[in-house]
Parts: C-alpha cells; structure tokens; sequence
C-alpha cells in the first residue's frame, strides 16, 4: 500500500477517478488545498509520510523528506525544482520528477495558434467596434487583416507544445524554425542557434516564445533581440514573463516597432491593473489561461494514474524531467 | 485590341499590374468606382462599349449589352446574377461568367477557422476583461475553454472555402461532415443530405454556415435546425445573413440554447447599431470582413489578369461559374 500525497484540489469526476485509480492505496491531503494546477503548496507534515507527492509538493521538503520516492507535477513547468540543490537531492535517491506536459501541450498549442489566427483576421477590432459604436467598418479591418498562408515563424523553445504547434502551422505552408538549446535531429524543422536569431527574427512573421523560466531563459528576449524583429511582425509568450525584458517590450509596442504581442503570461502575475502592458497599443493579454480547459481536471488524474500504473509496476514513467 | 471595362477602384501596385497586364488593350471606367468588391455598378453608358467586365456591372446592362463577351467579378459570390434570367441570357449567348473565388477561398477559410479557435480559447472574454476592470480571471476563463481535438464539425456548403476548411482543421482529428447539393466524390469528407442534417447538428461541436445566397439557401437555417444542435455547439456564419432565420438564431441565443454565434454576415448589412444581435450574449459579429487581407487588391488583379491571359488565348478560364 503506498501513501499518495496531493494538493490539488479535484472534484466530481475528476476525484471518482482518482478514488477509482487508486483504490487499495492510500490518498492524503494537506490542510490547504488549490484549485491551481501552478499554486505551491505549504510546508505541511502530512507530505511527511508520503510516498508519493502529486501536485505541488515544496521543494525544500521534498529535499527533506528522503520517504518520497516519485514526485508527480499537475503542470508542465517545474520552476520550482529546477535548481542545482533539488537536480543534485534528485539525483542522489534517485527521485523521479514527472510532469504534466502531456495533458497541456494541446490546450497550450491552442491557445497561442488562436492568438496568430485571431490576430491575422483582427478579431479583437471587430469586438472593440461591438463593444463600442457598433459602426462597420468593413474596409478598415480588411486592410490590416494578413493571409497566413506562406509567412514564416520562429519558434522559441522546442518541448511537446511546439511540437504540436508545428503540426498546427503545416496546413500554412510556413518556413519554420526553432531555437533549441541541443537539436535532436528529430524536430521535424530547422533548429537554429541564440547566434542564428537575429538573423532569423529579421524575417519571420511570428514569433513564438515558449520558454520556460530557469537561470538560463530569463530575460532572454532583450532588446536588442526585440530591435532585430521584422516591421510589422507579431510576438506571442505562452512561456513565462521573466523570459523577455518586458520594459523593452512594452516601449517597443508604445513607439509601433513591435507590431503587436499577444501575452498569456507577465510578470508579475496578475499584472496590476495599473500596470501600462495592458494599455499599450496592440498588447493583447490573456490572464495565464493557455492550459485550461473543461476536462482538465480529468485529464491531470487520468495521467497521474497512467504513470500511477507504470510506477507500481516499475516500469519507466511518462513525461519524466528529472 | 479589347475594351476591358472595370468598375473597381484600384491603386497602386494593383493599379500598375492592371495596366501593364492589359498593355495594348483599352481599360475604361464609369464614373463612379468604389473600393468595395461587392459593390454593384450603376447602369452607366461605358459599359455599352466594352467587350470584357470586370468588377460587379450591373445584370440587366449585361443581358441588354451582346457585345460583352466576358464578366469576371470581383467577388465570389455571383447572388445578383444567379437569376433564371440571367443564366439563361449567359448560357443563348455562350457569355462565360468567373468569379474571384481563388482569391478568397484562402481568406474567407482562415476567418471562419479564426473564429472556432478564437472561441475555443475565449480570446473575447480576456479582451472584455482588458477593456473593463483588468481582473485576473484565470479560472473562470480555463474552464470555459474547450480542446478542439477530437471534436465534431458539419459544414453548410462545400465549395472552394469548405475545401480549403477541411484543410486546416486536419491537425485537430475532427470529425467533418459536410452538406452539398450533390456529392462529387471528391470532397474527402462524407457527404451529408438535408435529412440527415437533424440528426448530424445533434453531434456536432462547430456548424459552418459557408452557403451563398440563392432562391435555393435563403433562410435554409430554420428555427427547427438551430433546435436541432447539439447544446455546446457554436454556430459560425461566413455564407450570406439571409440563408439563416436570424431572428430564430436571436432568440436561441437570448436564451442559451445556442451556445455561441460567429457572425461575419447579417441581415441587412451594416447591421443597425440598434439591433438585438450585437447585444446577443455569446454573439460576435465582424463586419464581414472574411475575405480581406492586405493583399487583396494585388491578388484580384492577378487573377483577372491570369484569367485575361486565357481569354485572349482561347482557353479555358478559372472559377468559371457560369
């Protein structure tokens, strides 16, 4: 009987499943438990008797704890464990840190497409108008509308979800190419170098920025990277908002040298309401919503239960990072 | 040497393809020319010398002027000469009647396709949230977004824009169904008939609406058939306002039995500010602005030069549709 520790606050079917995937085995919560597949949890002592953490589990006692045996994330970054201290603690007890990219590389392949395709149909004037005077300006909105078919697009970071999003692009006949820190050979697309980019930026369309936050990808995008963009290009972040220096960004889009940035993630987070990205001509913000969707819930169980299976049967586990 | 008749406004470059396009030839022009490609002509007197029409003239000057050989229109839809009358003064004469269907097949695609994943993601309900109280709505949003993989869609009219649908929705799996006066057995997606469509809505997540206007699809989409869809399903609409009993789609919107409508068409158009519609919940309307792009004033001349190439050949022209 293992004990299996979670945070995550699941409901209806979602927590049938998880009763029904583990029955036989024990399941124990923390006091305080979140709806927010992202949200840390506290330093609880229930975690202390687990075998098993599934959610969120705090760094530092996991480190503590050497009972822990599988750490099981409900999101696709792992911020949080990606540290010299905790690789190094993982690595020692051979701790297996898995996450749940399988279940938001679609939803988040999605989300930043509908941001290119809403965009090149300019979508958000057409709501403004609806919202406003409701006067129809057909001819203004089809001049600034933009045919994708034959553009191209860099894409920053190559993990499950760009991959999907090049599945998405094909039917666009774009010219596509990724930036990734070791090419595997298996991406399907060019895979450029950081020295390659500039060059790169000054003629893709669309730029996709899917980095994660780790001390190698904050503030990547500089300014000088954002100086080195196509006129007229549009830049998209489903990363995270310390990847890009989001003062430069936001000068860049108050003078008209970015084009437009369509953002589901800033930092901070929430932005204030005060904050000048939202008002910034042609930013487009979507309050950190590119994973969600409906079956979400069932989704995150169903695929800690799939590698629920696989550990108690010692075999290799999916979407493991560590 | 042929007289080209041509009521459209060009400019710039499109303007400079035409003339070098049509050198040794004679373009003429009435007096009032408009940047609208749907915009009919009046009955004005250049026409009468013209061996080749190119814009939108006026049908009944065309049927009353033998010397006009060719009409190529600058729209894709043909509804002001889809009349018994004038097919049957088309057809006595051998008068060919094309369209600019290639031009906007591309467009008018990626707007309907923007509009499904557009919803998908809730873009409008992030967008009302940064136009009002700049809140931080994560949940709410996520669980209302929906994965478009898997899902099921029917498409109303399957010409070149259907074709090029079916296209674009390949990476997500769907399932298509799709509804066409007669089958050719060249869609690559099962044909549906009228009686089956009841029973298709009651599975499908996304109905397309691509028909044109036509004695045969005006107000095709009854009461009884928006009753007939799925609860959930969006509605999409970039055919004509009038093959839809829109005060029937009104009221199911009104009171949620339809989920959602995306409206590129209405009737009339512009739609008046005071109209029900634009305050319908889970309404969006863009001023039919689906064939649009920058390029598209380029990309008209091209084709009817393509086209002009032909006649002058003896062969065949492109989007013949008459």
């Amino acid at each position: 009987m293992l004990t299996i520790w979670c945070n995550m606050q699941f409901s209806g079917r979602a927590q049938e499943l998880l009763n029904e995937g583990t029955r036989g085995h024990r399941l124990v919560f923390p006091e305080t438990r979140t709806r927010s597949s992202l949200a840390a949890a506290g330093k609880d002592e229930v975690l202390a008797a687990a075998d098993i953490a599934f959610g969120q589990p705090d760094a530092e006692l996991v480190m503590q704890t050497p009972g822990i045996r599988w750490v099981h994330l409900t999101s696709a970054g792992y911020t949080r464990y990606d540290t010299p201290e905790f690789r190094a603690a993982a690595k020692g007890r051979g701790l297996p840190l898995t996450n749940s990219s399988s279940v938001y590389a679609e939803p988040c392949a999605e989300h930043v497409f509908a941001f290119m395709v809403a965009h090149a149909r300019r979508l958000d004037i057409a709501r403004d108008v609806q919202l406003g005077d409701r006067s129809w300006p057909t001819a203004p909105i089809r001049e600034k509308s933009r045919l994708l078919t034959g553009q191209s697009a860099v894409i920053l970071g190559f993990g499950a979800i760009a991959r999907r999003l090049v599945e998405l692009l094909a039917p666009f006949s774009m010219r596509i190419s990724v930036l990734r820190r070791s090419a595997s050979g298996s991406e399907g697309v060019p895979v450029i170098t950081p020295g390659e980019l500039p060059h790169v930026l000054a003629e893709a369309d669309h730029v996709f920025n899917i980095l994660p936050d780790n001390a190698g990808t904050r503030g990547f995008m500089t300014a000088a990277l954002f100086d080195a963009m196509k006129p007229g290009a549009v830049f998209y972040n489903i990363g995270r908002g310390t990847t890009i220096d989001q003062g430069a960004l936001l000068a860049r889009l108050q003078s008209g040298r970015v084009a437009a940035a369509w953002l589901d993630v800033t930092d901070p987070e929430p932005l204030p309401p005060e904050h000048a990205l939202w008002k910034a001509p042609n930013c487009f913000i979507t309050p950190h919503t590119a994973g969600g969707h409906d079956t979400e819930f069932e989704r995150l169980a169903l695929h800690f239960l799939g590698n629920f299976e696989r550990f108690v049967a010692g075999r290799e586990l999916n979407d493991r990072v560590m």
